[in-house]
């Protein structure tokens, strides 16, 4: 249960709140302000603010003096030249701040991504919730045997049961001897930030997350990509939806020159010449690698 | 003449498009959006977005579920407090975009905030206006005898004269010569971004800044600062003052706690410390160079 | 015991290859390339490269064509004025890349950090040790009851012996079930990108660290401030060792405007004139809160 | 003239300095160091210091206690893995720091990668030379037809002389007048900070630059590029040859995959996957607007 009733009510009651405002305001993103799209077993994403629209990116290419739409066409079409043309500065131009619960995992591999603003949940200062992500069964996998960084099939039923009752068991007690540690019952009670090291790396945290879109795109090129880990790839999903509706020409570009484009080595480009003539290329033939050659047979098949 | 007829209707159209929004608004700096702030001869300053408020500090130092406001005292002791510890992550979750006009010298020096997203009208792409900063008589000033990167007294008559006249007389050659360069009239014009060169660095150029509040305070306090060029420090003032209607509780914590604080050296306290004991100090006897101690004594007066 | 055999002779073996270089070379520094500082339990701090000295850092400030180094008197003064006046950029000038092993929640907090450049060792593609901080018994400490986000008195002997417990059982066992859901023996094995959500976050990590000296002083002042959590704070002691024989001027004068330096605000500073003019000013009559006064009157005793 | 015989006398005895050094030293780079690379008429790139060579890329990315180098084809094999699969970090754990004298139109195109650090020359302290670049004929050029941010065939004798005329006599005036403003011969003297916005975008400034190799990647990709300005990329192309012999296992990988590589957006992919079976593509089949058929056609030819 990712919310509480009453964090449940105080979103519901900022959902009631609204103002006049002379900012560009993007009707797609004011449905999703304040209302909680629920990741994982008890993680969320929720957007607590925005700024711009696909009009604000022309508006800032152009430095223009009015609000910045010209015509819808001539906006979609700049938007596409300035993302094929890895102009960035203008997609930087929009804004959005996110609220975000996730276990401590995820938040070790997101805080990466070093050109955002963050507010995390602290706990030195506060007392960490009894939430822990457990995996559903379809996401329970072996290790790859293709990859050193990755997962493989399913664990098998008995196999997989023992992995579920283990990290429920183990989360139950860190937290049990967590509380213990701390509680001023009959005791001084350790300090919050010395017992929060006996908590595990699947616990729950949350942040406040502010981000421009030219970074954004960036996050979702990494972290919504087929390669990226499963738990993390659900969060970027679940932003990119949100993206979809916020700056819908800037996101269809996105999708088709960054997530569904590929980028190809000028030898992987020489071996499409070839083949466009007519001859046949082998991986032998190809100057490139076996791991090269099998990513390159992979793009080819699309 | 900062703007242009056609310019200030396209302003004040915007003006007049208000909308519906579930963001949070400040009503301080609704007055502020789509009004130009002239600055020097022929610049300004526009906010043309904002994100947040004084709320919006807090409700991301508290990572809270709701809007963020508990009650205006609170708010504003968390500020202050947040100021005073160098918390710097909460003031960063507001965000300001501005559309400024600033002549190419100033523009040089602000660009070295980096931590900024720039969007500058390109002299490679577009032509550049016949518009030149030539400073107000009270502003033309000779080296300064004491700071070698400053200015000292105004100009007397005569030799301000003939400064005037030489910065009028070369900016209009220079951009006389810059139009018949790129001129096609008879000829076949050449590059725009060749023929930009031929312009001094008192012509204006534009740009479309967007910064987080505690990266502008940074900027502020550099560029507000009594050191600072007095042709930067016009543009910083003008944008204190918005920032001041933006997020009052902030802005006057940034006021007592940096613009108007002062950092002392261990060696600076020591002395107060002796001096409160009721010692004489002297340069000689506080362990300071005379620069430090000079500065220090202006410290002291205030 | 922070490093085994076989690193210590890795080690060993890198201190053996000198090199000839026409690069600035600090002497201070290179005492310590190559050597692992020893910190908490089983995590060090080595140096493994670093660009510049103080003399690199005055060639930056005069944009210098030789070495640099002018008089060793005037690059001091030089340094002191570029620390007393905020220059940032002569001081980004010198890097330093250093490899440390540090706990998981101590990782968190260092990261926080964003402008350093950092790998980290992959719990996606490698088996973490089964290495974990067990605080010693001097710091095991309950919770500040003034400060609500520090620790207070050292915990009495029977409940800092029930947290040793605790700490040391759950991690073994933690670690024994992280092996037994990876193991590939009899069954699939669990994926280790999974696997390590059961691995609690006083386990540790290392990484490499590349930061600029400014960065640099900015994670001390405060990561080796006495509010600083113990556990963070004994790696920037660590570190600042090594700054001081890196750069000694510019490390001395960091210690004494910013480390020992103390930030005034402005109602602070007008009641330290007053003061020096012989008044008694009280809380009460400072413009101060009760906190903000508490803190000042810290300041004023040193 | 780049460099005055003082300044080639006081680089040269830099060049005389070696020392020892347990760093890791890169062969090809020591030759580079102290030696001024000319580019354009009074412009140079001059190596200051480095830090990394290829072995460090790998070294950080395995997180390894020694100096880092398992096997010379080991290395090679995981730099192009890494520059294939878009890992920034290792490459980020090398550093150079370079000294560049160039015209101020060029350092303002520059200054946008904001991921560096940057000490420039003080025209507010410091007096600028009469140094202006003049373009050889052979690169006046006029402005293109197709694309309004470029430049199109080089100019006509006449109109070239032109062009040549104004800007030797425009630049010469304003530096004649800049001069006479400053000079306290008989007046009081212009402040330098005042004085410097008579002087037009031709002038050469000169800045210490220093970067890591991921961001100085980036930098060569957009500006060592064929439709970067030829004033800039000729400065691009003269690191690019140094780094080249700085890791040369990272700059072919970089070669192969950035530079001559490419990137085809989800639309163009599917039309090679069609035109690979055989089909006919032309731009009205393809789903491209005639701008990106015409770049996809030039990809495609190579």
């Amino acid at each position: 249960m990712p919310l509480s009733p009453e964090q449940k009510a105080e979103i519901e009651a900022s959902r009631g709140q609204t103002a006049q405002t002379l900012r560009v305001v993007s009707p797609g993103m004011e449905a999703h302000l304040y209302t909680a799209h629920e990741v994982l077993d008890h993680g969320f994403v929720r957007v607590i603010d925005y700024m711009g629209d696909d009009s604000a990116i022309c508006q800032a290419a152009r430095v223009s003096y009015g609000k910045g739409t010209k015509s819808v066409q001539n906006d979609e079409g700049l938007i596409r030249y300035l993302m094929r043309h890895w102009h960035s500065t203008p997609f930087e131009m929009c804004e959005i701040k996110l609220h975000v619960k996730l276990p401590v995992f995820v938040a070790r591999q997101w805080i990466r991504h070093r050109t955002a603003n963050v507010n995390e949940y602290s706990a030195r200062y506060s007392i960490m919730d009894r939430e822990f992500y457990i995996p559903a069964p379809e996401n329970i996998a072996a290790q790859s045997v293709v990859n050193n960084q990755g997962r493989g099939e399913v664990l098998e039923g008995e196999e997989a049961a023992r992995v579920l009752e283990i990290l429920k068991t183990d989360s139950g007690r860190a937290y049990d001897n967590y509380e213990a540690m701390i509680s001023q019952d009959g005791q001084q009670g350790l300090a919050r930030e010395l017992a929060r090291m006996n908590l595990p790396a699947n616990i729950y945290t949350q942040w406040y997350w502010k981000v421009d879109l030219h970074n954004l795109f960036h996050f979702l090129r990494l972290r919504a990509d087929a390669h990226a880990q499963y738990e993390i790839r659900v969060y970027a999903e679940a932003i990119a939806a949100v993206v979809a509706d916020w700056v819908p020409f800037a996101y269809k570009a996105f999708e088709d020159y960054r997530m569904g484009g590929a980028t190809l080595s000028a030898t992987a480009m020489e071996c499409v010449r070839r083949m466009l003539k007519g001859e046949t290329v082998t991986q032998e033939t190809s100057g490139m690698s076996k791991g090269e050659w099998r990513e390159f047979e992979g793009v080819l098949r699309g």
